[in-house]
């Protein structure tokens, strides 16, 4: 895998962009029967190969310690067993799903006897550009073969040995059913120059989807030239309004900050109205620290805990602003919903946005003037997740707005046309 | 208007997206009432200032006059009370359509009794970027108020002063039903570095829509760190395969090239299937330049032609991938579906692309298999088009796959959010 030059690389990824188009168009008419045959095989091939697998991921993992990766990041790229068999089950509940492709939609039938049917069908060829994981090298795989897609992924460095081996598994699916290899497959340079050949190739590339830390994100963004859905950063707040029930208050703030904290749909800010500040912040505070949270707290936040007895940070202006993903939580006193509004306006990220309250009349404000993918009435930020929403897959989280806003499941993997039956009509 | 330096000129630009985002809240949450009572005003407006819309638009003209400009374009920037009429008619249109925004587009009971409705919002803040027609000015200010967006117009230098006119008319009526004029803002800074600035400001532009000649789209797709909706490039064809109605061919061939050559679903490229070659092309042929078309054949076409007496200009390999937008046509031969296909695929532009034929298995091959914004049997390609598909407005023609694909209405200006109603549920 050796590159000599820049242009070398240029030319072996454009190569791989140009054989993924000479699929597309078998993938696109491909029947949901193929698909779902290519899937099954995918995962019962890489069950076959599971010593081969985990022999390339041992030696990923071995590099990633000699390396001194952190810990967490080693975990996340090891394989066993069973997380091979969690990845192939994800395979199989994918296959089961129903297939998007060739759903009518909508259908328009105008007065001069034009019959309109607006069709769903895939996008073509989708670059997915991620981090260290490799389970997302299958589910990305996986999803794009059901929704008729040619994948063509680009996956982190430290584990590339282990996408190999996996992709050379997800071959062999695809060749039992009968579909090109070319449907899928990884950019094996790992350095930033092939991401960029990826996101600037107008006509090879359909759609990018960039999964990953904010870095990673910003710079597909802001150097694309083809489309791209962005995905990802969460700075999400409860609001725990002057009506809110205090015990759900508290069960809500715990869950959405602590159930899983370096997750994008978990809290990193709570708003509290100044009215339930005295009589609930100090009930809710305490079960937070004793989930082991540090609470960062603005002034008359500060006040009130002190006078209760709870240790907490002053917060600054960083703070509004962060998303932690970590058992941090930011506190702010607010006067009235308007001022809590005001904040996530300021400081959110349009992912995941929570009221607490009785008062419907609040909520419905709240619900109307927050601008996000998601905005919750007496519910945890936990639950925006393609899973939790019912898709039964997910690729990701858009919090941009064209597209697809919030958890993406197959149909946000697809696009449409138009097909018109006339017999004969032309324009006046 | 003068501009000292480019520091002046990104800070004048963003002090307008900045104005934009604080009427962003006010335009997403207002009524349909409001937005159509600002509707008829602005209309109202037009028309009570049309002495003065004239006046700056016959400089305008003048300037462009004096400047050598094309008479096409100086046509296309001129103004007069019947053109003002068709402007004001159209805003009346957008009155009378339905209001997208709060549509429920779905709605998801999960079994843990989590109440998701999936519900239109507006995109937010627009950009829209175009050259030099006046009423594009008014249409995508309407439009834009018609689905609570806010939009940031930034129209071509000629048309400066008209535009003006125009977005002052814009404002009286915004004011006069209690909306912030900064719902509609022109950027008055014409040269290339204020588009620059528009498709950079991630974070204030939620939309960038360029429509105009290909060198502006390529240069907003190319540099853009905001979303943007590629609009217009239409290198359309049209295919006469074995089984064609003759008759039906040559009308509807006819009307694809000759209709409004200008337009981007006007046909450039005429596949003739052989068996037809001999029996019917030289019939339309003679039909094509009656009208005044210039055909550019491929040597097999050029043989019947010569052998039919009909003059034509040798086809070269640069005329099956250019948008004539004029009384052009290339013409080629082919020998089966899958060649007409193979041509599409590799020549198209993905915009509109037609089959004319009585034989239903070829019409299904090749509706399934183009990959097309819009994909017609027996049909001129003339029909794609936001009024024609009955949207009963257009803001431009979608060339890329996500977001909007083909003609663009009120509801491509909208984006979506999942409302969650809850009753206290955490996720376990």
């Amino acid at each position: 895998m050796s590159v000599d030059t820049k242009a070398e690389l240029v030319e072996s990824v454009r190569a791989t962009l140009q054989a993924a188009q000479t699929a597309k168009r078998r993938l696109a008419t491909a029947p949901t029967r193929v698909k779902n045959e290519a899937l099954l095989h995918m995962a019962d091939a890489i069950w076959a190969r599971r010593s081969e697998i985990l022999a390339a991921n041992a030696a990923d993992v071995d590099a990633a310690v000699r390396d001194g990766q952190p810990a967490a990041r080693v975990d996340r790229l090891k394989l066993d067993e069973a997380r091979l068999e969690q990845i192939i089950e994800g395979v199989r509940e994918v296959e089961a799903l129903p297939d998007p492709v060739g759903e009518e939609v909508e259908r328009i039938l105008r007065p001069n006897g034009l019959d309109i049917r607006k069709v769903r069908v895939p996008m073509g060829v989708i670059a997915m550009i991620y981090e260290a994981r490799p389970n997302v090298t299958v589910d990305a795989a996986a999803l794009a073969v059901k929704t008729g897609n040619v994948a063509v992924l680009r996956g982190g460095r430290e584990a590339l040995r282990s996408n190999q081996a996996l992709v050379a598994a997800i071959h062999d699916g695809l060749r039992q059913a009968g579909l090109p290899e070319a449907a899928v497959s990884l950019v094996a340079h790992t350095d930033r120059d092939a991401v960029d050949v990826l996101i600037r190739a107008r006509g090879l590339v359909d759609l990018a989807i960039p999964r990953g830390g904010a870095g990673l994100i910003r710079r597909v963004v802001e150097n694309a030239a083809v489309p791209v859905i962005e995905t990802g950063v969460g700075n999400c707040h409860v609001y725990v309004d002057r009506a809110a029930n205090p015990e759900m208050a508290t069960r809500i703030v715990v869950n959405a900050k602590t159930q899983r904290p370096s997750v994008c749909n978990a809290a990193e800010t709570l708003l509290v109205h100044a009215e339930m500040a005295e009589r609930w912040l100090p009930d809710a505070a305490r079960a937070l620290v004793a989930r082991g949270v540090e609470l960062r707290a603005c002034p008359r936040a500060m006040d009130v805990l002190q006078r209760a007895g709870i240790s907490a940070v002053p917060a600054q202006e960083a703070d509004w602003e962060t998303e932690y993903l970590d058992l941090i939580l930011a506190v702010r006193v607010v006067d009235t919903l308007e001022d809590a509004i005001a904040h996530i306006e300021r400081y959110g990220t349009q992912h995941s946005e929570v009221i607490v309250t009785e008062d419907e009349d609040a909520a419905r404000v709240f619900l109307a003037s927050v601008d996000a993918a998601a905005v919750y009435h007496n519910a945890s930020s936990r639950f925006t997740d393609g899973f939790e929403f019912g898709f039964g897959a997910e690729i990701g989280i858009s919090t941009q707005k064209m597209h697809a806003r919030g958890p993406m499941g197959l149909r946000e993997l697809t696009s449409y046309k138009y097909v018109v039956y006339g017999h004969g009509q032309v324009r006046e």
